[in-house]
C-alpha cells in the first residue's frame, strides 16, 4: 500500500472499535474472570511481549490489539512496529508491548482474534488486488461479512488494497434478482426505484443477461452488476457499456479465474469470499 | 449425527441468540431500512422461498434464520426441512419461509451470513470427525473464535460432531507456556494452581516435551496438552500417561495429518481452524 | 401525498422504532412507575380514547403511538384512522386505542411527544414542498436532526413530501467550506476525495460563490450546495450548470424565501429548521 | 442569571451525558465513520475552531460540546468563554477547541446538534422570565420533552431561569383530567391519592373551573394546576386558594400572554413550548 | 394487606422488570447454557412444578417468575395461587407453572433467586410494620438497597405493608450531616436550599439534637429526619414538632426498638435493614 | 487471610466492576442528579473523607468504592487503607478520599450499598471458615446470589476464606433431583450426562440417601452432593466414598450445625446463606 493510499485509508475512532473490544473481553472473561493468570502470576509481574506474524500477510486492525490491552491495563505500552496496510513478511514484529503480566495474559487471545481476523482478511484482499494488476479492475468487498463486525472487516478490505462495497440495506440502492421478479423486469424496477431514491444515494442493479444488460443501460443506473457472466459475455457487456456506466463482475470469482475477468475490462469485481471465507493471518504473541 | 448425539446437542435457548440477530439486523439497516425493497416492493407482496444449501455440508443454526425473519415479520412462517446436525447434499432444502416480502428479502442477507458461517464449521467440523473415525480421538474447538459469536461457534462444532474446549478465561484452567515460564516450571506451575483453583473446575497444563510431560504427570492435572508433538513423542507421551490422565494433542493439525495423530491414542485433538479459518457453506435463498 | 408517493414512504420496521419506544418509556417511567395512575386507577379498569389532532397538520409516526401502548399493554388494540402522509384538519381522529386504563395514561405522554414531534416535522416540510409546487426543486433535509432520533425525523420530513440528505457521516461525502480550506481548494479537495471515495458513495461539494463553483464543474463532483447565494447568484449558477449536475441550495432559506429560490431552477433546497426548529403539532388524546 | 442563580444551577454530572453524546456520535458515525475528513485531511492536521453564537441568546449544555470531541479526541484542548445561564449577544465567542482536526470535524455537528438545541430551550425559557418580571410567577416546563433528552432539556429551562415541574411519572402525583374522570371527582380522587401517596411525593392536581377548585381546596393538596382558566377565572382562583396551596396556571400560555396570567398571582406558569417547540438558537463553529 | 391496600400497591410493569430478568438469566445462563438439563432431559419433555413457601412469610415479585419462565418458554402456563401483599402460612404454594422441562428447570434458580429475596424483604417489613400496630408510625425505607434492584425492592417493602422514602437522589431533597456541616448549620441549608429546590420536590432535613431541631422548624421543611434520639428526645421532639411538619425516626432501630419508638408519636421510622440485611424466604420449586 | 491466599484472590478486573458502579450510579442518579448537593454544596467546594467499619468484618470490593468515586470525580484520591481478605475491628479505616465535595456525597451512598454488601458476605464467609477450622471442610457458596451481582459476590466469599461452586448452570454438571427425577435414577442420569459432557467440564450429582449415594459411586462423578444428610448419614458417606470422590454437604447448615458437619470428613459444605441472607456490614462515611 503506498504513502498516499494509507493516508487516505479511513481509519476507524476508536470509539467505533472499542465497544466490540470491550464485548469481546467480556466475552471471554465471563464471571469470574481469568482464573488462570490470576492463580499463577503475582499482582505485581510484569510482561513484555511481541505480537509477531508467523506467516507472510497484510497487516490490519492494529488498534484492537492496542485497545484491548488498554481496556484492562490503562498504565501498559503499546508499540506499533508496523502500520495497517504494510504487506509483512513472516517473523515479523508487528507491535510490542509491555503491561502488568495478568492484563497481557488474559489480553491476549481477545487481541489475537480480532487482528488475527482482520490481517485475514486484508491479506487475501491483497491477494486478489495482486492478480488484478495491470487493470482497471478494483477488489471490492459485499455484505457477505461476520455479523457485529462489519465496520471492522470493510477497514480490513481496505488495508488488503480492495474498496468497499456499501456498507448496509440503507445507503445505497442494489435491485437484485428477486426484486427485478417482484416488479416485473429491470426496466421496471429501475423506474420504480428512480421514483423514490434520494438524490445522495448510488443506484445499482444486478443483470443476469446481455439482454438485462441493454434493458438495464435503457435506464442510466450508477452501477449494473454483471452476476454470473462467462467471460466473453463480460467482453461483450463491457463493450456495450461503452464506459456510460461502472460495471461489476460477480459470482464465480476466486484467486485463478479473478485475473481473467479482470482483463475484460469491468470497473470492479466483488468477492464475498473476502469477509466470509479468509482464513485468518497466524500471528502469536512472544514474550520477550 | 446420530439421533442421540442430536438429543443431546446442548442447543442454545432462543434467550441467547436472540439478541445477536437484532445487533446483525440494526447493523444492516442501518439509520434508513432497507431502502431498495421499500422503493420497490409494494407493501403488502408475500413472498415464499427456500433456504438451499449450494454444497454439501453440515447443517448448524436454522435458529439464526427463523429469528432473524421473526424479528421483521412476527407472522412469517419458518419451517425447518432440515435438523441442526444433519450432513446434506447439494440443493437441500434447510428451511422454507412464507411472510412479508420487505421483510423476507430484508432479513436475508444476516440470516444468510449466520446461517452460511455456522454450517461452514460444522461442516469442517465434520470433516475432521470424519478422518479420525475408529480412533478414540475427539475433535475439539479453541477459544479462537469469532469476537462476539462464540457461544453459536461452538454450538456449530457440537453440530458437526466435535465438542467443546473451554468457553473462556473462567470456566477451567489452562496453565500454558507463559504462564510456566512465570512460575518457573511446569510443576511449580501445577502446585500453585492447585492451592487456589476451585473443585469445580478442570485443571489442564500445556507441555512442549516428554521432559515436561513428566514433570506433568506427578502433579495429576486431568487433562494435559501437548503442545506441537511430533508423531513419535505423541506416542510415547500416550505410552507414559497409561490413561491415568486425559490427553490433548494440538498445533500443527489439519486435515492431512489428523488422522495420524488420532492413531497414536490422544484422547482430544484441538483444532483452531474450526472456528477461525473454516470457509462459509454456500447457502442460497431461492423465491419459490 | 398521493398513493404512490405513500407506497414508496419508505417505512421504518418495528424493529429500528421499539428501542426508542422502550427507552422514552423507561426515561418516564423512572424507578417507581406511574404512582398517580397505580394511586387513582383500579388495576382492572380499561379506557378507550382517541389520538386527536387539534391544528391543521401532515400525519407521521403513528407506528410510534401504536408501539408505545403495546409496550405497556400487549393486549390492547390500537386502529390507525389515517395514514402517515396524509393532511388533516383540526379535529381529526388519527387513531382509536382500547386497552387496560392504567396502560393507556402511563403511555399517553411518551406516545403524545413521538407522534406530536414528527407530525411537526412532517407539517413543516409540507408547507415548505407546498411553497415550491411547480417548480423542480425538493424540499430536503440535513443532518441538523435531534440526537438519537434522526432515523424517524428524516422518516417524517418524507412524510411531508420531502427527500432526505444524507443520513450520517459515512453514507455520502460532502466537502464542506473547512475542508475546502484545509485541502487548499475546491479542486484539490475533489481530486484527494476522488482518489479515495467507493464508488457507491456520492460526492457533494460545498461552494460559496461562483468562481467555486466553476472550479468545481471542472471536476464533475454529483451534487454541488450553493451555500448562501443570492437570487441572481443562483440563477446564473443554474445557467453554468446547464443540467450537468445536481445543484442544492442552501442556507437563509425560509417559508418567505423559499419559493424565489426555487423559481431559480435549482434541483434540491435543503432546510435545517425541518428537523431543528419545527414546532411539534398539537395533539391530544381524548378518552371517549 | 445571577452568580447565585448560577451556583445552585444543578449541574449533571458528566456521567449522564455522555451516554448521549455517544450515542449521538454512533448515529452519526453510522459503519464507515465520517468519510469525507478521512478522504480530505491529513490524520496528523490540527484545527483550532470557535462555538460562536450567530444570534443573541442564553448559553445551555456546553459540557456537551466539550464531551462530544472529547469523545473523538482525548487530547483536544476545550476552553469555555461562556458559561451556562449566560445571556450573550450574537457574536459571542461562547468556547474555543484545538485538536486533531479530522476529530473537530467529525465531532462538529453532533455537538452543535446538541449545544443549538439546548441554547434554544434556554432562550425560549428566558424569554418567558423575561415578561414575568416583577411578578411572583416562575415559569416551569412540563414533561413534553424530547424523548431521551429529558433531563438535558430540563437543565436547559433551569440555565433560562426556569424551573422544573417533575422529570417523569414517579417522582410527583399529578392527577389529570382522566384521573378525575375515572375516579368519578377531584375530591374522591384526591382522598384516593391521599391513601397510597407517599410522603415524601407532592400531590398535584387539575381543575378545569372554579367549582373543581373549590372542591380541590378542601383536599389540601400541594399544587394545583389551574387548567385553560380564562384571566378573570385566574384572578377568582387566586383569591380562593388565599395562599394556601401552590397555583399553577397551565394551558393557552403564549409569549404574548404570559404577562397577563403572571399578574394574576399565581406561583406557577407551565409551558410546554419552552421544550416542545423551542427553535434552536444558531451557533456555528468557525475554523481560527 | 386488606384489599384497599393491595389495589393500590403500584405494580410494576412488565416493561420495568423483564430487562432485569433477562439480565439475571443471561447471568446463569452464560455462553454454553445450561449444560445439565440439556444433557438430561429429552427436548420434547414437560414439567408441572409449583413454587411452595417453606416458612410463613409475604409474598412479593411474583411476576418475576412469571416473566423468567416466559423468557425461556413463551408458551408456559404461569398460573399464581397468591397475590402479592398476602401473608402465607409454611407450605403456601404460591404458583403452579407448566411448560418444557427444560426451560423449567433452567429458569428455576433466577425465578426463586428474584421472588425468595423480594419475598424476604416484603416478611421483614411486615414485621417491623406488625410491631407498630396501633401507632401512627409508618415504617418505610431507605436507599440502602441492593444496587440494580432498587425498583423491586421498594415494590416489596411496599407489598410488606411499609412505605417507600425518596427513590434515589433526584426526587427529594434530604439534607444530611454532612450538607449541613458544609453550609454552616442547619437553617442556614434549608434557605439555601430553599433558593433552589423545585417546587414539585420535598424537602427533608436530618438533625442531631432537639436544638437543630428547634432551628429547622423555623425553617418549615416538609419532613425532619431525627437521627439517633434517644426515646425521651424523641418524645420531646414530637412536642417540640406539635404537628407542624412530618417527623421520622432513624438510626438504632431494630425489631425489638422499634414499638417504643412507634409510640413516641413519630410519623415514620425508617429501616435500611429492610433491604440491605433482609434474610430471603425460603422458597421451592417442586416437581408436580 | 494469608498473604500466600490474597495472592490468589483472583481479583476482578476493573472492566468487569465499572459497568455495575455505572449502573448503580444511573440508578441513584435518576433523571435530575444528585439535588441536594447541588442545592447545598458549592461547585468548587472538596472533601476529604474515610470509609469506617463500624462493626468487625472483613473487608471486600475496596475497587467498587474506588471506582464508584471515579465515576464522578476522575481526578479524586482514592487510597485504600485495607486489603480484601483483611479481618477489621470496629473503627478501622478501610480507605480515605479526597475529591469534588459534589461528587464524593453523590458517591457516598452507592459506594457504601456496594461494598458493605460484599463485606457483609465475607464476614459471614469468614464466620463459617473459623467454625470449620481444623477440619478439612471448605465452606463454599451456590447459585443463590443476587441477581447482576454474582461475579462480585462470588469474590467476596473467596475473600472471607471460602471457595467457589459453579458460577452458572454452563460452567459445570450438577444433577438435581429433578433432573434425577426425570432420567429415571442417578445411575441412568449419569449414564446420559457422561455421553454428552464435555472434557473440560466437571459433573456433580447430588443424591438424598446413602443408597442415592452407592448408585452414584459405581459411576464415578467427580462430586456427590449430599442433600440434606443427618450426622450419621454423613459419617457413612464418607466412609463409603472412602476418598474416592469429594463430598460435598449441602442443606440444614448454620452456623450451630456446621462445625459438627465439618468434623464428619466431609470436603466441601454449600451455605447458601452466604449470599442470600448475609447482613452487611455497618460501614460509614466520615467526613475528616
Amino acid at each position: 500500500m503506498t504513502a498516499a493510499a494509507r493516508e487516505g485509508l479511513a481509519r476507524l475512532p476508536d470509539l467505533m472499535i472499542a465497544p466490540i473490544v470491550r464485548a469481546a473481553l467480556e466475552e471471554d472473561l465471563g464471571r469470574a474472570g481469568d482464573i488462570t493468570s490470576t492463580a499463577c502470576i503475582p499482582a505485581e509481574a510484569r510482561l513484555q511481549a511481541a505480537f509477531v506474524a508467523r506467516k507472510p500477510g497484510v497487516v490490519a486492525g492494529l488498534d484492537c490489539a492496542r485497545l484491548t490491552l488498554g481496556a484492562l491495563d490503562p498504565d501498559a505500552r503499546f508499540e506499533a512496529r508496523a502500520a495497517d496496510g504494510d504487506a509483512v513478511p513472516p517473523g515479523t514484529v508487528l507491535a510490542t508491548i509491555e503491561g502488568r503480566a495478568r492484563a497481557v495474559l488474559s489480553a491476549e487471545r481477545v487481541a489475537l482474534n480480532l487482528v488475527s481476523r482482520l490481517c485475514g482478511v486484508a491479506t487475501l484482499t491483497a491477494a486478489y488486488v495482486a492478480r488484478t494488476a495491470g487493470t482497471r479492475a478494483r477488489i471490492i468487498d459485499t455484505r457477505k461479512t461476520t455479523p457485529l463486525l462489519r465496520a471492522l472487516e470493510k477497514y480490513a478490505v481496505r488495508c488488503g488494497g480492495g474498496a468497499n462495497h456499501r456498507f448496509g440495506l440503507d445507503d445505497a440502492i442494489l435491485i437484485k434478482d428477486n426484486h427485478v421478479a417482484a416488479c416485473g423486469g429491470v426496466g421496471a424496477a429501475l423506474k420504480r426505484v428512480r421514483e423514490h431514491a434520494g438524490h445522495m444515494v448510488k443506484i445499482e442493479v444486478e443483470v443476469d443477461s446481455l439482454e438485462q444488460l441493454r434493458e438495464a443501460l435503457d435506464h442510466r443506473p450508477d452501477v449494473i452488476m454483471l452476476d454470473n457472466f462467462a467471460l466473453p459475455d463480460l467482453d461483450a457487456a463491457v463493450g456495450l457499456a461503452a464506459g456510460r456506466v461502472i460495471l461489476e463482475a460477480s459470482g464465480g470469482v476466486d484467486l485463478t479465474t479473478v485475473e481473467a475477468i479482470a482483463r475484460t475490462g469491468v470497473d470492479y469485481i466483488s468477492v464475498g469470499a473476502l469477509t466470509h471465507s479468509a482464513p485468518i493471518l497466524d500471528i502469536g504473541l512472544d514474550a520477550l
